[in-house]
C-alpha cells in the first residue's frame, strides 16, 4: 500500500493541510507541540477507526470547531483508493470511494504503528508481550482471532465455577476440558509465531545494532512442561498435569493459575533478560525490531505491506543506531512514516511541520 | 549535598571506576549500553537502598562476578561523609563514616530521580500521579506518611466488611467514621502541597518552553463538593454525603468508591487537560518541571537540596529546550548528574563512558 496524498481540516491543531508524501521513507521533523504526532496519528485513526492516544473522536476536533475531516488517497495492487473520515457534531461517517465503508473492510487502509510506548513491550509486564503477540496474529490469523475468543470465554466461565466454589459440579469437569483444548490451541499458535519471530528480530537488530548482540525470543509457558519437543499432545498433557497438581491453589485462590492468560515471552539480549539487564537504548532498538519483524511477517502472510508509521523512534538512540535505522528504512519496498523532533541527521523525503503548517526546507 | 567522589566496583557493566565529579551540572555521555544509567543507578542505589530498575542487588553484580561496592564521599552542612554498599554473596552491608547504618538514617545521601518513566506522571493513570505525590510527601512530612498509613489500614478494613456484607453491623459504623476522619487528613495535606507545587511548577515550565503556555495543577477530589472554598469540615460532610448517597453502589460492587485512594491530580497545559491533548515533548518536560519543583520544595521543608539525577531527559525535547534545561540546572544551586545519548549540546562538566570506562573529552 502507498499513500499518495493526505488531505486534513480541524484535525487537532491542523487547520487545512494537504500532503504528497513520497514512495518510501518520509521524515516530518519540527519541534515540541507543533503537529508531527497528530499528522501520525491521523493516518492511524483513518486506517484503525480509533486513535492510540484520544479516547474518542471527540478530542480530535480542533479548537473551536464542530467537525474534522481525514481524507487519504491510496494505491493498493495497482488500484486507486480514496478514503475519507467526516467527523460533525458528535456523529462519524467513514467512506472507501464514496461509498459507506467498515474499518474492517479488506480495502481499508492497512498501517503498523510505532509509538514511544511499545518500548514496554519490552520493558513492561508480561500482559504488554501478549497484548502485542495477540494484536497482530489476530490481524494476520482469523484462526487465532477464533481460537483466542473461545479461550478467553471458558476462562471466564471457568473463573466463575472457581469463585462460586462450584469445581465439584459436573459442568466445572466439562468447562476444564474445553479450558484445556482451548488453551492448547492458542499457545501452539503463538509459539510458532514467536519462532518465525525470533529469527527475524535477530537478523533486524543486528542491522541496527553493529555492536553483534543476539536477540531472542522465547514462549514461556505457565506450567512445566517434561520435554524438549513441543506438540499439541504434550501441551495437553502437561497443562492438564499442572491444573491437577494446581487443585488446591486454585481452589484457595478461586481463578485459574495456568494457561495462555498468564504465559509470557521472554526477550534475551546477549542470553540476558532484555527487560532487566538492557539499557533503554537497546530496548527501544529490540521493541523497534519486532515492529519491523511485524511488517515482514504482514507481508509473508498476506501478500503486501502495510503503510509504517513510527512516532519518536530515535529517541535515545545514539547516532550509530539512528543512521543505521534510517538507512533501513530507505531501502525498504515499503512506504513509511517517521516522526522526529531532530533535523539531524536527516536524509530521505523530509517535511518540517509548525503550528499545524507543512513546508519543505 | 554534594558528592565529591564516586567508587564502583563489579557494578553492572562497570568493573572499576573513579569519578569526581563538579559542584553544579553533570554531564554523562555515551552511547546506548555502555554504561550511563548504571553510573546515576548507582548513586540512586547507595541512597534509597534499592534500584529503580532491577529487582534485587543480584541483578547489578557484573558477569561472572558476586559482590560489588558502591562508595560515594559527601559533603552535607560542612561535614564530610563516606557511605559505602558493600555486597557480598547474597549479603549486602551498609556503612556511613565506617558504622553500619539504615538507608532511613539522617545523614543518608538524598537523591531526586528523573527517569523517562516518570512521563507517566503526566501520560499515564490516575494511580502514577497519586504514588508521585505520596512519594513526595512521605519524603518531607512524617505525618503525612502517619495519616497515609492510617488511612489505607481504614480502607483495608472498611472494605472487607463490604465483601462481607456487614455494612448493617455497629463495627461498620465505627470504621466508616474512622475512614471519613482518615480520609480528609490525608486529602487536604495533598491539596495544600499540590497548591504550592503548582505555582512552582508554572514558573519552572515557563523558564525552559518559551511559547508561554500556562501549566495549572489541580486536586480533583472524587466526590462532589459544594463549595468553592476547602476545609477539613467541608471535605468531612461532602465525604459523608458522598458515601451516603453511594450506599447502594458501594453494597453491590463491594469496595469503597470514594476517598483519596481513587481522587486524581489534573494537569491542565494551557486549560486543556496535558494527558489527552499535550504532545510527548510536552509532556516530558512538564514531569520534569514537576521533578525540578519536588527538588525546591524538599529545599523549602528540610533547608537543603539533595542530588538530582536525571535519566535521559533530553530525549523527545526540541533543541530550544534542551539548551534552557541545561542553562537551568547550570545556574542552579544543586549538584546535579544527567546522562544523555546526545554528545551535542553539551556544557558543563561532561565525562563520556564507553563499556563501563570513564574518559574526558
Amino acid at each position: 500500500m502507498r499513500i499518495t496524498n493526505l488531505k486534513l481540516q480541524n484535525y487537532r491543531n491542523i487547520n487545512d493541510l494537504d500532503y504528497q508524501p513520497g514512495p518510501g521513507l518520509n521524515i516530518i521533523t519540527g519541534q515540541n507541540g507543533q503537529g508531527k504526532t497528530n499528522l501520525l496519528e491521523s493516518i492511524f485513526v483513518l486506517a484503525a477507526g480509533y486513535s492510540f492516544r484520544a479516547g474518542n473522536y471527540q478530542n480530535l476536533l480542533a479548537y473551536d470547531k464542530n467537525s474534522f475531516s481525514v481524507k487519504i488517497d491510496y494505491s493498493w495492487q495497482e488500484r486507486q483508493f480514496t478514503s475519507q473520515l467526516d467527523y460533525k457534531s458528535g456523529k462519524a461517517k467513514f467512506f472507501i470511494n464514496n461509498k459507506n465503508a467498515s474499518h474492517r473492510s479488506e480495502d481499508t487502509l492497512k498501517v503498523v504503528l510505532f509509538t514511544p510506548d511499545d518500548l514496554y513491550i519490552v520493558k513492561g509486564t508480561p500482559a504488554k508481550r501478549r497484548s502485542f503477540v495477540d494484536f497482530v496474529l489476530c490481524q494476520i490469523s482469523p484462526d487465532y482471532r477464533y481460537d483466542l475468543d473461545n479461550y478467553s470465554k471458558t476462562l471466564k466461565k471457568r473463573n466463575l465455577l472457581l469463585k462460586q466454589e462450584q469445581t465439584n459440579s459436573r459442568t466445572f469437569g466439562i468447562i476444564n476440558q474445553i479450558f484445556i483444548e482451548n488453551a492448547v490451541s492458542v499457545i501452539i499458535k503463538r509459539i510458532n509465531f514467536i519462532n518465525l519471530l525470533a529469527e527475524i528480530v535477530n537478523n533486524i537488530y543486528k542491522e541496527i545494532d553493529t555492536m553483534s548482540a543476539e536477540i531472542k525470543i522465547k514462549y514461556a509457558v505457565s506450567f512445566p512442561i517434561d520435554s524438549a519437543k513441543i506438540s499439541l499432545d504434550i501441551l495437553y498433557q502437561a497443562l492438564e498435569q499442572s491444573i491437577n497438581n494446581n487443585r488446591k491453589q486454585e481452589k484457595l485462590r478461586r481463578t485459574s493459575l495456568s494457561g495462555p492468560h498468564i504465559d509470557d515471552i521472554n526477550i534475551y539480549h546477549n542470553d540476558k533478560l532484555a527487560r532487566f539487564f538492557s539499557s533503554q537504548g537497546q530496548q527501544r532498538t529490540i521493541a523497534l525490531s519486532m515492529k519491523l519483524a511485524e511488517m515482514y511477517t504482514f507481508k509473508k502472510i498476506k501478500g503486501f505491506y502495510p503503510i509504517f508509521l513510527l512516532d519518536e523512534v530515535l529517541s535515545e538512540l545514539d547516532n550509530e543506531k539512528q543512521r543505521k535505522l534510517l538507512e533501513q528504512l530507505e531501502k525498504e519496498d515499503f512506504q513509511s512514516f517517521l516522526t522526529s523532533v531532530y533535523i539531524k541527521p536527516l536524509t530521505g523525503n523530509t517535511v518540517i511541520i509548525e503550528n499545524g503548517c507543512l513546508r519543505r526546507d
